[in-house]
């Protein structure tokens, strides 16, 4: 199996954290989000553990919450000793309301309005990584009204253009976020950003990209970042306190992806930083690293209930499904791979080559084209791996189809996290 | 401009449905979107008063819903004469919750579960589409349970591939939807629904796509649709009551996009249906058609709040909103094109090339790439043209941010039909 926490027991079925995925259908009914909790926090450890090894107490590991943001996932992280990365106040407010702390948290957006400013300072979150030039005087406006000092990182582009898709690569020179570097307009935001009385520059955040499967993007994300702190030293006397690599590693949704040793690009990656900060004469900063997908990604699964299965003569097969891009937009989205079984019949060859689309009433709600399955009726349970991150927080009512439920399965067990939107709540708004 | 409710008033303010926009942005906040009620009725009547003045009394105008549902669009389109197409409990509830009467509602769907087909026969939905062979035998079932007939139409695919874009087309031979004629399922499908004691078959259904600009593609349709309606009678003695041919005409997002006039081809294909169905001996059915974009999306606006206008020297400008793909996915998922004004400085010449961006933190979430705007800065008010359909509906919760309200212009007056989200809905089902 693609992961292992994925197998088939001794009755032949199909496991999900140890659980019988047929079973949790049946209990909690389909679409359903599931959650291995456990994996969430191998997954934080192996980041936060090869982090201190290689940076002492000198470090911090952020959940970038958009991957998958409900209250519960805050608690996990914090406990795991995880900061977070927030992008919203509806992020901030969910952080808040689960009992996170909010200075551990991180306030990006390449757009944050007056509203959004002041309700995260009133909140306490401990730093924004400002994108620009208007949102470093709405800070310091507000920080002044408040009588603090607000600790800021200031989002920069290395221009690296990284192999992945187009979609989520950031770090580029063109980019919406952030200011770039190569252009000149990193140094004069650092100049501008050094005259605000209220604002309390601590370092620098750059992005790369996502799904990143080694250490040589970091590395080149680092190295220019390095230079540049060197460069702010020399010109500005600006000691950097924070360095922010942004992103996390890859993670497998295919069992062509390939696997990744985080701990040890972790080292590899921390040892080029500590040569280059000696070499420049730099104290190695604070090291901040921001994985959202590598920890969500591989501890989800989504169950779908089959309706139908279509069989084209001289064509193609379809097998729909009671879900679709209304909880996982991804295919439509980025043409996204996914690994996909029948729980109902694992035992079976697969033999029947369909496409697998959902329920919405438009022909690109495709959950993945080309799957090989076994013969498939009405019915049967179709399991959908490596959905925890990006499904559930990017899941719409496209056609008012309700989002499903995120249960959260740990130790044997299985509780609910975020339940399953009504008929009541799809009209609640409605006037 | 554009449209006809779009213009700039004496005191040189922009101005839609006759209102001015920056007002209204003032009144209910950004992101807003707009609807002008009066544009939809006069598109309601555009369909309407062609079908009437060529079929008499024997027609249907379905407004298909998933282009914008919301309680008080039902009530808009039923008090114009109007039936409605939906596709699932959730539109049938709000249909219902409207006080719609569901006996006019078609009920679409490629995968109705058993509790859709329970739902919409105990609320007395008028007629089902039905897609495929699992459905019938469950709409049987339940329609025994209750002891009634229940009328449906079978979906078809007469195997047209319009030019249009491949996520909206949708009568082609391979498709999740319908039963291909082609390859002589759709007359296997008929036989077996007319065993069925409790299934009242009233005709076919066909939907060739979106964004259709001319006659051609529906009259193609609809000599498929009549040349098998004649193979039925003359196979099985199946009298067809009910042609449903789907779809309606497409809308302008662009200057460049074509005009059309909707009565002229209205009256095109129906007198090529009748010339058609004299020429089989065959009685002209009850014709349907389905508009739902070209109902609603010329009559929406949304409104914006710019946060920052980044000019990366030697690249390329981004100009930011506080919405984005979290309630307009349509750049994302179709690259669709959009017409954009800065209503701050609307009277300013549009000298600033740039790409208009949203606030997710995600590269792809554009609202439109190279768009022409004036000089443009923090807190002006942008207005995006033709939204009124597949952004509301497709609106999601991405990066928590909410999802903006519904505001109806009619007559100088405005009203809310949709709420806006608050930080408490979007934690609501968090536990």
């Amino acid at each position: 199996m693609i992961y292992d926490n994925i197998s088939i027991n001794n009755e032949g079925a199909l496991t999900f954290a140890n659980q019988d995925v047929i079973g949790l259908a049946k209990k909690y009914g389909t679409p359903l989000y599931l959650l291995d909790e456990n994996k969430i926090r191998e997954n934080c450890r192996k980041y936060v553990d090869a982090m201190k090894a290689n940076f002492g107490d000198n470090y911090a590991v952020l959940y970038a919450s958009k991957a998958n943001s409900f209250k519960k996932i805050y608690n996990i992280v914090e406990s795991e000793g995880m900061c977070a990365d927030v992008v919203s106040v509806g992020e901030i407010y969910t952080a808040l309301k689960a009992g996170f702390s909010l200075s551990k948290a991180y306030f990006h957006s390449n757009n944050k309005t007056d509203f959004d400013v002041e309700f995260a300072i009133e909140n306490g979150v401990g730093h924004f990584v400002v994108d620009n030039r208007e949102e470093l005087e709405v800070i310091n406006k507000f920080a002044a009204q408040k009588g603090i000092k607000q600790k800021i990182l200031l989002r920069l582009t290395p221009g690296i253009d990284t192999h992945t898709y187009e979609a989520v690569n950031t770090g580029k020179v063109d980019s919406k976020f952030g200011t770039a570097i190569e252009t000149g307009q990193a140094e004069e935001i650092v100049k501008y950003t050094l005259g605000f009385e209220n604002i309390d520059l601590c370092g620098f955040h750059c992005h790369i990209g996502s799904m990143v499967f080694d250490s040589d993007t970091f590395i080149r994300g680092a190295e220019i970042m390095i230079e540049f702190m060197s460069l702010m030293k020399q010109k500005f006397g600006f000691i950097t306190r924070e360095l922010n690599l942004g992103g996390g590693y890859g993670v497998r949704y295919v069992e062509s992806d390939p696997t990744i040793d985080i701990g040890a690009n972790i080292s590899q990656v921390a040892n080029f930083i500590k040569d280059l900060c000696a070499k420049y004469e730099l104290n190695v900063p604070m090291i901040l690293m921001e994985p959202g997908r590598s920890i969500v990604a591989d501890a989800g699964m989504t169950l779908y209930t089959v309706g139908t299965v279509k069989r084209i003569t001289g064509y193609k097969n379809y097998v729909s499904v009671d879900g679709g891009m209304s909880d996982n937009p991804r295919y439509a989205l980025y043409e996204s791979e996914y690994t996909l079984f029948n729980a109902s019949k694992i035992n079976n060859a697969a033999t029947l080559k369909c496409d697998v689309v959902g329920r919405c009433c438009e022909s690109g709600d495709i959950i993945q084209p080309n799957v090989l399955l076994p013969e498939t009726e009405r019915g049967d349970i179709l399991a959908v791996c490596t959905t925890g991150a990006y499904n559930f927080s990017m899941a719409m009512n496209y056609n008012r189809i309700a989002r499903p439920p995120v249960v959260i399965l740990k130790d044997g067990d299985s509780y609910v996290a975020v339940r399953r939107e009504t008929l009541e709540d799809i009209i609640r708004n409605d006037i």
